[in-house]
């Protein structure tokens, strides 16, 4: 999407083919860096300390730094050394496995002199396609941000997303933003509510930050808001990403959607949920039984973090120093409160039923 | 309550009885300071500067200023230049205007000579009457958390609560918390979700602050976690404050507890709202349409406060610095997501019969 006018990718081949490109993303939304990733370990680097995140970049990376090691050592054990070394860095990471093993099974049956060239093309068909599904969940969502469009006669569509599902967090488009950037590029009134979404406040930073620079309007809120903006019709429809969505239709997404989904039946508000198809664990039917949801760090709950009066980042503490913490990074929204799945293939009711007529390959298997 | 074995209230006499003691809020959690009011001056500064806050302690603090004024000028002209001064220091508290009106009512038809006892007389009671209140909402609260208790045969009751209706916003014991604080006090073993309660994070820095201080194991989680906790059965009991309640059982609280109360009601935990009948509305009904949401400065939601490494206060800006946003500092909770109204004559309904069968006196007004 657009930075100030320039369109970018998360990640690209630099103009000479000796590196990829990257958004140092720990930067944002106070700085805008590009970093060279030149060498296998710069890409694990990158991958491990979160310069870049969201599933589909990591796998993006990964892939990428597949292709790097390939020209330092394109042998069988460099190979899989390169694979082992980038699997370490986010251990959870499913796209990443899935990015390894797509990359492995191109690259083994080649001879070694071959990888090099062969592993680049396949890294950057990795980064297209993931473009392309994205584009295509666009297009999907775009209809529902139209109809409202049309009813509202010129008003502003408000659209209300939590975390960040948006372009950073893939190689372009994101996936709950796709539909909104097709919508603002095709001359739509739309205006975002983001949900500052504590505590790594990835609304406030990532979301605002990548909308601010495409030219979206959009006004930034604290995640205790958006009932109040419904319960008063000001909010037009929800639309979030996912982590994960069971065979039945339930949502695992970032921890605070249930919240905004029960308020959205409360108040008659559509909530859609906007996913690449692999996210969908076609194993598990109750996402509230079957999906253990990480607990993560409390100190992202007793701080905050941002940039400091004097312009540098800085982490502040909220609470008392001795205070306890809990901070589960996930919760699981369950189907009958999600109006609509939106994915590459078109958009679905959030049941067994939706999900097989779009993707009926599924029910043979 | 205690702070560390030491009782204290938010506002106390000095022992040699020249100046009023209150506890300086702005320092909190980090620090526990207690200043001396000895002037009217003084007293009107520490309100409008927010040195205290929560509407009865403003109450009981302009009442102490009055008669700190009193002593100083005890003249007709004395007396309504102190009312003028304290009004103004928080133009919209309700509880100030009806403190200054009682002081007034009490002072006016004195000899100027014997104003300033009365005064000082006259603002002890009130915040003895402020305490009698509160401690009446605990026990109204108390077996509600008594006959979970029972029901779980010594787990410990797990109760989430927003903001901070605490005793550091009363002069003791607290609304939401005063339940707690006699359930913990007679043993029963409890356990509080504090939620952070941004943008202002009055959960994180009042409640966690004085929940630790009391000793009433508690955990502090981020305003998005409560309806995860619900889900998976960690929450037993909800209970929350409130700012105003209508005639028919709305509640306005802080913002972000109308989807707890959705939460709640989804999981079938209970809800309960505690407040001073005094905070009753009886002229308005719908809440949601008869209530004007404050709408509060955006830098709220751009930044947060706490303490930085070098272990001073500081503030971060979370987002980029361009970045709209809204600050609606209450929502609106409906009645039918109100379990029960706990009030200093009891529990009651929430709704105009339930309200009516504690307060059969308003039926005749």
């Amino acid at each position: 999407m657009l930075v100030d006018g320039v369109a970018y990718r998360t990640i690209w081949p630099a103009e000479d083919g000796r590196a990829v490109r990257i958004i140092d993303q720990r930067q944002l939304p106070h700085e805008f860096v590009v970093e060279d990733l030149a060498t296998l370990e710069a890409a694990a680097v990158a991958i491990r300390d979160m310069w870049v995140r969201g599933a589909p970049l990591i796998g993006a990376t990964a892939a990428y730094g597949m292709a790097l090691a390939m020209r330092a050592d394109p042998s069988d054990a460099g190979l899989a050394a390169a694979a082992g070394r980038l699997r370490a860095t986010r251990p959870t990471a499913v796209n990443l496995v899935w990015a390894l093993d797509a990359m492995r099974a191109a690259l083994a049956p080649l001879r070694p002199e071959r990888r090099a060239e062969a592993a680049w093309s396949r890294a950057a068909a990795i980064a297209d396609e993931d473009v392309a599904i994205n584009r295509a969940i666009g297009a999907a969502g775009l209809p529902l941000i139209e109809a409202i469009a049309a009813r509202k006669g010129g008003a502003p569509v408000n659209i209300l997303t939590h975390c960040n599902a948006g372009w950073l967090a893939t190689v372009d488009w994101g996936t709950a933003t796709a539909p909104i950037y097709l919508a603002a590029d095709a001359g739509l009134p739309v205006h975002v509510w983001v949900d500052e979404t504590r505590p790594r406040n990835q609304g406030a930073a990532l979301t605002a930050w990548e909308l601010g620079r495409h030219g979206v309007p959009h006004t930034l809120i604290v995640d205790n808001a958006g009932g109040h903006l419904m319960q008063h019709g000001r909010v037009d429809m929800v639309i979030v990403g996912t982590d994960r969505t069971t065979a039945r239709g339930d949502v695992a997404n970032k921890i605070g959607t249930y919240l905004k989904a029960l308020a959205a039946a409360d108040n008659a508000v559509p909530f859609y949920v906007a996913l690449p198809s692999p996210t969908i664990d076609w194993r598990v039917g109750d996402g509230i039984a079957g999906i253990e949801i990480e607990e993560r760090d409390p100190a992202e709950v007793t701080d905050a973090h941002g940039r400091g009066a004097d312009g540098r980042a800085a982490t502040v503490r909220i609470c008392p120093d001795a205070t306890p913490a809990s901070n589960p990074a996930f919760d699981v929204t369950p189907a009958r409160l999600v109006t609509g799945l939106v994915t590459e293939r078109g958009v679905c009711a959030a049941s067994a039923e939706g999900l097989a007529s779009l993707f009926p390959e599924r029910l043979r298997a």
